[in-house]
C-alpha cells in the first residue's frame, strides 16, 4: 500500500447541531460510512430490518460468500483506523490454489510483490467490528428491525416501519443514505417518477455454502494461506480460509438443467455429483450431504443504475447502487471505496451537498460499471477457462513481464486487486498493454514474413537463372 | 401481404363458463388482446386507470407520437377482423420526404413493391375502434379509473384501487394480463421476489408534440403521402400526415446541454431556435411558441425484461415487456404481433396454459430484444447520419440490389417493416447479406490485386532484362 498518503479526517465532536445523516442498512457499507460521517460531524442514525448481525456474527446464516480484502477495501479502513484490529481476525491469501480432479494442487501467486495478497475474512466479524467502532464515537446510534417504506426525497423525509408491530415513525435528515443492498428500497423510492437508468439480472448459477472443517488435530486440512479454486464442468468450488483452521466453501451451479441445484435434490445426489467432479473436495467436506440439504440456494445478482443521488438530500452507496457478481472478490472493496470517496466529496463541498453527491457519482460510476463488466467476464473466465493451457500462458507471461517492469507492466488482476487505481483506468491501461502485446507480436510475424519474402527472393534469384534457361 | 394466410380463429359462444381473463391496461395492446381472447372463449375484464380513451380521442393529450402502421400490425388487425373499418382513418406514407434546412425535399420511397408502405393513423382513433369492436363481441367488459396496486400471481389475484374513491376491491382470474405499459405495474408485482431480468433505459433525448395545420385552403402544406422528416445537428423532427391534410409533429431534443429542451425556455426561443435549424418547418407551423409552451416534453424509455409470465397465470404483451424507442416504428406493430402470437400459442395448447405462456416468451422475447437493439441503432442513425453520402449511398445499393432480386435481397428495413419475418431472423439476414457484399467487395479488390500483381510481373518481364543489362 504505497497509494495512501492522504491523512485522517479530522475528528470533530459530536454537537447537538452537526446535520443528520439517516442511513438505511447497517451491513458493510452502512456501517463504516455510519463511522464516516460522524467523523465529519454528522449526528448519524443507522436503521436495519434485520437484527443486529453481532447476534449471529459467528454463525452467519448458511448463504454467506466469505471476503477478500484488498487494497481498496484497505485503504478505506486504515482511514477508518480500525486496520489494526482486524488483522488478527484475518487470514493472508498469498494466491490461488487450484485443486485437479486427481487431487493434484497447482498454486498461482496473486503478485509478484510482497503486498500482493489478499486477506479473508468472515462477513459478520467484520460487520460486527465496524458497527462497535461507530458506535465506540458517538454520535451514531443503530436501530434494528426498522425497514423503510416510504420517501420524500425532496425533504429527505423517511417513513420507517416496525417488522414486528407494523408501527411507521417518520425521520427526517439532512442527507439520506440508502446502503440497503442490490435490492434497495432506498433506491427505488428515491428513482420513484425519475428519468432511472436501472439494470438488473440474475446469473443462471446460484451458490450453496459449505464447509472444511479443521483436521482432527486442529490443524488445516489443505494449505491455509490461499483461495482454493476447484474448476470443473459446469460448477465450481470457491473456498476462503478461516482463522480457526476450516474453510468457508461455495459451491457455484446452474440453477437449472443436468448436474444443477434444481437437478440435485438430496444430498446423496449431491455426494454422487461430488465423487465424479470434485472426487478431491469430498473427501475434505465431511457432512456435504447434510449441509447440501441443510443450505438454501443463493441468488447472484448484478445491478447497475443512475442517478446514484437524489439533488442534496439522497444518495446511494455500495450494493445499492452497483451490485456485482462475486468472481472479482471486489464486492466490499468497492463498496468500502464508495464510502471513502464520498466521505471526501463531503470534505470538497462542505457547503453544497448537492454538487458533493454529484461529484461522488462522477468519480465513481463509470468505474463501478466497468467492475460489472469484470466481474462478469471473470465468472466466464472462470467457468469456461481457468484450467486452459492459453490461460495459463497468458498469465505467466503477465506475471514474468511484471517482474521485468514491475511499474510500467502491471497485470488487470493486479491493478484491481492490489492498487486503488480506479477500475476504469486500470482497464484502460490493461488495454494498452494488450495492444504493446499485439503490436510487438504483430511485428514479429511481419519481421518473419519479411524474412520470408526475402528468403523467397533470394530462392528466386538463385534458379531464376535456371527458369529462364528451360523457358 | 402474401404471408397471412392462416385463417380466422373460430368464433366461440361467450358462456358463462368460460376461462375468466383479467387485462390490466386499455391501450392499443390490452384492447386488441381482449378482442382475441374474447373469440377464444374467455370471459375478459379490462381495468384501466385512466379515462375512458375514446372521451378525448381526436384532441390527444399532446404527447402522442402518431403510429405508422406496417406488416405486423395490419396482419394482427386483419385476423381480428377490423382492417376494413380502419382504412378511412389511416394516410398511407409511401416513402421518407427529407426536408433540408433549405427547404429542398428528398423523396425515398419505403420499398420497391406496392404493398410496401406504412399507414399514418392517430393512437386515440385507433384505440377507440379495438375497444368499440371488442364490447361488440359480447363477454368483454371495460372498466376506467382502476389502478392495479397488487397482484398474487400464484392464485391469478388482483387487487385493484378506484382512482378517486380510493376503495379496493379483489378480482380473480384464470389469466392474468399486464398490457400496462412501459412502467407496467403487473410486471413490478409479478416478478417480485422472482430472479427477474429488468432492464430499463431513459433516452437522453426527449420530444415535444407539434401541429402542422391544414393550409387555409384545406389541402396539406406539404406533400401529405409521407413519414416526413427534417433531420438537423442535435435535433430531429418527425411528423405523420392525418386524413384532415393536417400533420402531427414530434419534436426530438436533447433534454439538456445547449439547444436542449432545459436551454429552450420559452416559445420565443423555440423560433429562434427554429429560425436557425428548421426554417423550412417553422414556416409550416404557425403556432409554434404557443404550442412548445403548451405542450409537456416526453420521455423515452426502453425497458427490456425476462421473465414474461408467472406460471401459468399471469403474461405480459406490449411494452410491459418491450418498450422501443420509437425510432424504427415497431413500438404498436410489435405490440400487436404479441397478442396474435399468444392467441396462437393458447390455441395449440387448450390444455396446458403454463406451456402456452412459456412458447409465447421463448417465441417472442428473442425477437422484441433484437428489435430494443435496432430502435436505438436507429436513433443515432437518424440522430447522426441521415443525410450522410455513405448512409445514401448503402440504402440505394440495397434498394436497387432488391429490385434485381426481389426475393433472394431484401434491406433490413424492408424486412422489419412490410414482412412478419421474426425481427432476429430479418437481422440475421441482414447480416448475411452484408457478408456477402464484404465477400463481393473483398474478392473485387482481391481481383484488382491480383490484376495489379499481372500487371507488375507483365512489367517486370518488360523491364527485367534492362534490369539485367544494368545490373
Amino acid at each position: 500500500m504505497t497509494d495512501d498518503d492522504l491523512s485522517r479526517p479530522p475528528l470533530h465532536e459530536n454537537t447537538r447541531s452537526g446535520p443528520r445523516a439517516a442511513i438505511v442498512g447497517a451491513g458493510l457499507s452502512g456501517s463504516l460510512l455510519a463511522l464516516f460521517l460522524a467523523r465529519r460531524g454528522f449526528r448519524v442514525e443507522v436503521y436495519e430490518h434485520r437484527d443486529d448481525p453481532r447476534l449471529s456474527k459467528d454463525e452467519g446464516d448458511g448463504r454467506s460468500i466469505n471476503l477478500g480484502l484488498s487494497a481498496r477495501g484497505i485503504r478505506a479502513l486504515r482511514r477508518a483506523g480500525l486496520l489494526e484490529e482486524l488483522w488478527p481476525h484475518t487470514v493472508p491469501m498469498r494466491g490461488r490454489m487450484i485443486h485437479s480432479p486427481s487431487g493434484e494442487l497447482t498454486f498461482q501467486p496473486y503478485g509478484t510483490a510482497d503486498h500482493e495478497i489478499l486477506y479473508s475474512i468472515r462477513r459478520g466479524v467484520l460487520n460486527a467490528l465496524l458497527i462497535e467502532h461507530a458506535e465506540a464515537l458517538g454520535g451514531v446510534a443503530f436501530f434494528y428491525g426498522l425497514r423503510c417504506v416510504d420517501l420524500d426525497a425532496d425533504t429527505g423525509t423517511l417513513t420507517l416501519s416496525d417488522t414486528i408491530s407494523g408501527e411507521t415513525r417518520r425521520v427526517e435528515a439532512d442527507l439520506v443514505v440508502g446502503a440497503d443492498g442490490a435490492f434497495s428500497a432506498v433506491r427505488r423510492l428515491m428513482q420513484r417518477g425519475r428519468s432511472a437508468d436501472l439494470h438488473q439480472e440474475f446469473l443462471e448459477w446460484g451458490y450453496k455454502e459449505l464447509t472444511i472443517p479443521p483436521a482432527p488435530d486442529g490443524g488445516p486440512r489443505t494449505p491455509i494461506e490461499a483461495l482454493h479454486l476447484w474448476p470443473a464442468d459446469r460448477a465450481l468450488i470457491v473456498a476462503h480460509p478461516n482463522t480457526d483452521n476450516s474453510l468457508t466453501c461455495t459451491l457455484f451451479l446452474p440453477h437449472e438443467g443436468g448436474s444443477s441445484f434444481a437437478s440435485l435434490g438430496s444430498g446423496a445426489e449431491a455426494e454422487r455429483f461430488f465423487r465424479s467432479r470434485f472426487p478431491d473436495a469430498l473427501r475434505l467436506i465431511p457432512d456435504l450431504a447434510e449441509e447440501f440439504e441443510a443450505n438454501p440456494v443463493g441468488r447472484l445478482v448484478s445491478v447497475r443504475t443512475s442517478a446514484w443521488h437524489a439533488g442534496e438530500r439522497v444518495v446511494l452507496v455500495g450494493d445499492a447502487c452497483h451490485a456485482v457478481y462475486p468472481f472479482y472478490g471486489q464486492g466490499m472493496n468497492a463498496s468500502f471505496e464508495d464510502c471513502l470517496v464520498l466521505d471526501e466529496c463531503l470534505a470538497r463541498h462542505p457547503a453544497d451537498r448537492g454538487a458533493a453527491l454529484r461529484e461522488y457519482q462522477d468519480l465513481r460510476r463509470p468505474h463501478t460499471d466497468v467492475l460489472a463488466e469484470l466481474s462478469k467476464e471473470n465468472f466466464l473466465e472462470l467457468r469456461d477457462g481457468l484450467r486452459s493451457p492459453v490461460r495459463l500462458l497468458r498469465a505467466r507471461a503477465d506475471l514474468t513481464l511484471n517482474r521485468i517492469f514491475p511499474r510500467g507492466w502491471q497485470p488487470l488482476y493486479t491493478m484491481i486487486s492490489h492498487t486503488s487505481m480506479p477500475y476504469g483506468e486500470a482497464l484502460h491501461r490493461a488495454r494498452r498493454q494488450n495492444a504493446l502485446l499485439g503490436a510487438a507480436a504483430a511485428a514479429l510475424s511481419a519481421g518473419a514474413a519479411l524474412g520470408a519474402a526475402a528468403a523467397v527472393r533470394r530462392l528466386r534469384r538463385r534458379t531464376g537463372a535456371s527458369a529462364r534457361r528451360t523457358g
